[in-house]
């Protein structure tokens, strides 16, 4: 075992604060990762306020991990020394069910180890994520990530990007296809730019006038807003697929309207309340109303090396983590244009 | 034009009374058709009751169509005077937009002509059905019926039948298939028996312990009271597909807790609130919410070749027209195993 440091919360009604631990010493299947950046998701808040009611104290959030191997294990052969390496949101799975062999991790039979607050197997107790000086992850959860990225910028990829990435590819996304995406955050963002990047004709819908000019800077072909029903029915029955990345409750059947014959609405926000969908809302048409949960680590790799063709990143701030608290506060507000990263250097300012 | 006598309601708050009406002689592509039987749909009740708000008075309801062609047009080769024929929820519609063209009549871009209540391109005014004694429609829009069925106990086979048929074929029910049928009422009790005539191992959910045994006649191999936590437990996340023919609002989420990853819960009741769908729900597993919508003409006759060989009708109950009424009331109250069907000549007797 060897000592981290990193921030952690005590409690759900407790602000995060430095905090000391023990990592495993990287077994031979395990790389060794220096954090460099390490984004901020919403998820991260959830988690430390205890809002999904599984939280486990004390609690490392952060599983939008870029860094650099620092050790290997005898068995890795992908990694060495020095490379730039970044970790997602799983650090391990069973292996062993149908969506193991099939690459879909996330949707693992047995449930995927999370990178926080997960049950960890090798190590005993619960898992800490990126928001430290370090971390070991088992060879098979590591990503590579293109060096000409920017790292910082790169970090968001791992669940923003590759959460709007999965269902744009199942989906099949691409040239000749019209793609919506709703809501311009974080996950939208990424949304938005891999659409554009796949060939989509992308629609962006967004409550806020003030991010129309950005929407189309990101990538959007057409920038609608939702709160004009006369621009919404210009869509009409129009959209292969939508991609709604709205976290809020907000009305579902209002996009379905706008989906064509056998087309599909894919959640990847998750309100807390149920959402309200009429039953001829999805006869008509044939439509699906669907979800679609992070994505798995081939696909990943798959997304991590087509941003590095494209030169695709987050739109970022970087904050040093001594300002989580007010991060979180503007979070909350929607005041990120559009993603939080977490210089790890500030760490050692502390 | 012709005079024809049938049953229409003048108003949303009167009762089915004789109507005398005409219909036009059939043109170069028509068929004529003695109407012998038509099954009582959910959908006629809500119809001549007015509870889609839509219905244009006097309504003649009726798209279970079994009868005996009486004429044909001069461009018609299909039919000869003599067949059985039969006449589903649609009489025509554009012919010319993308879902037509794919034999998906009823998700026609410009609106399918109901055979109901639809507007009528040819004669002008509004369509009616099939409560009356003869029926004239585009040579198109005609089934042929496998003579070997009984005509009486083939007539639903034209919407319940159909409207089952449609997504346990466009999701792939068959060999190695695990379906669930929610509901055994009109759709259900011919989704069961559909699903199991196409090699699916069918699991039927019910509310009634006095359908269990009745569940299983019809060929269920598993039925499950929905009503028991444990044993809708048991068949968690195990679903490639659940047909959902339940019309009256119900738990979406505990249904879409039994489907597997990239499983689909379709629904073809039409419950009149919207459903309640919880996020994860979806997000967890990839699963859809989707709908289904009757079926297309070419896939009709599909099923219809498909009861021929198989022998499989609906279970019915005849009634003569004149007590249509007291058959909606039962209907109302779930008191039909498991379709009415009218002897249409009890209208003469009338």
């Amino acid at each position: 075992m060897f000592t981290c440091t990193g921030y952690a919360a005590a409690g759900a009604d407790t602000a995060l604060a430095p905090f000391t631990f023990q990592r495993r010493d990287p077994g031979p299947t395990d790389v060794a990762i220096d954090i460099l950046y390490c984004g901020v998701c919403h998820s991260d808040l959830h988690t430390v306020r205890g809002e999904w009611g599984n939280t486990l104290y004390p609690s490392v959030p952060g599983h939008e991990i870029v860094g650099r191997v620092t050790a290997v294990g005898s068995a890795v052969t992908r990694f060495r020394v020095g490379d730039v390496a970044a970790v997602g949101c799983m650090v391990d799975s069973c292996r062993t069910c149908p969506s193991c062999r099939e690459g879909l991790e996330q949707y693992c039979d047995n449930g995927f180890v999370g990178t926080y607050n997960g049950p960890d197997r090798k190590s005993g107790g619960h898992t800490f994520g990126g928001y430290a000086d370090a971390i070991v992850v088992d060879h098979d959860f590591v990503l590579k990530v293109p060096e000409t990225l920017d790292l910082a910028a790169a970090a968001p990829l791992l669940c923003a990007g590759i959460t709007t990435w999965s269902p744009l590819r199942h989906w099949k996304a691409g040239p000749g296809k019209k793609v919506g995406i709703v809501g311009l955050g974080g996950l939208g963002h990424m949304g938005v730019k891999l659409a554009h990047a796949l060939g989509a004709h992308v629609v962006l819908f967004t409550t806020s006038k003030s991010k129309v000019a950005d929407g189309k800077r990101l990538g959007a072909d057409e920038v609608v807003l939702s709160t004009d029903p006369e621009a919404m029915k210009a869509h009409a029955e129009s959209f292969d697929l939508i991609v709604d990345a709205v976290a809020a409750d907000h009305d579902i059947d209002a996009y379905l309207g706008l989906v064509k014959r056998d087309g599909t609405l894919v959640q990847v926000g998750a309100p807390e309340k149920p959402l309200s969908v009429g039953a001829f809302s999805v006869i008509w048409k044939r439509r699906s109303f669907a979800g679609s949960l992070i994505g798995g680590i081939a696909e990943t790799q798959e997304m991590l090396d087509f941003c590095g063709t494209h030169g695709i990143t987050s739109d970022i701030e970087i904050i040093p983590i001594q300002r989580i608290e007010e991060a979180y506060a503007r979070m909350l507000k929607s005041d990120v244009k559009y993603r939080f990263v977490i210089d790890m250097a500030s760490l050692k300012a502390a």
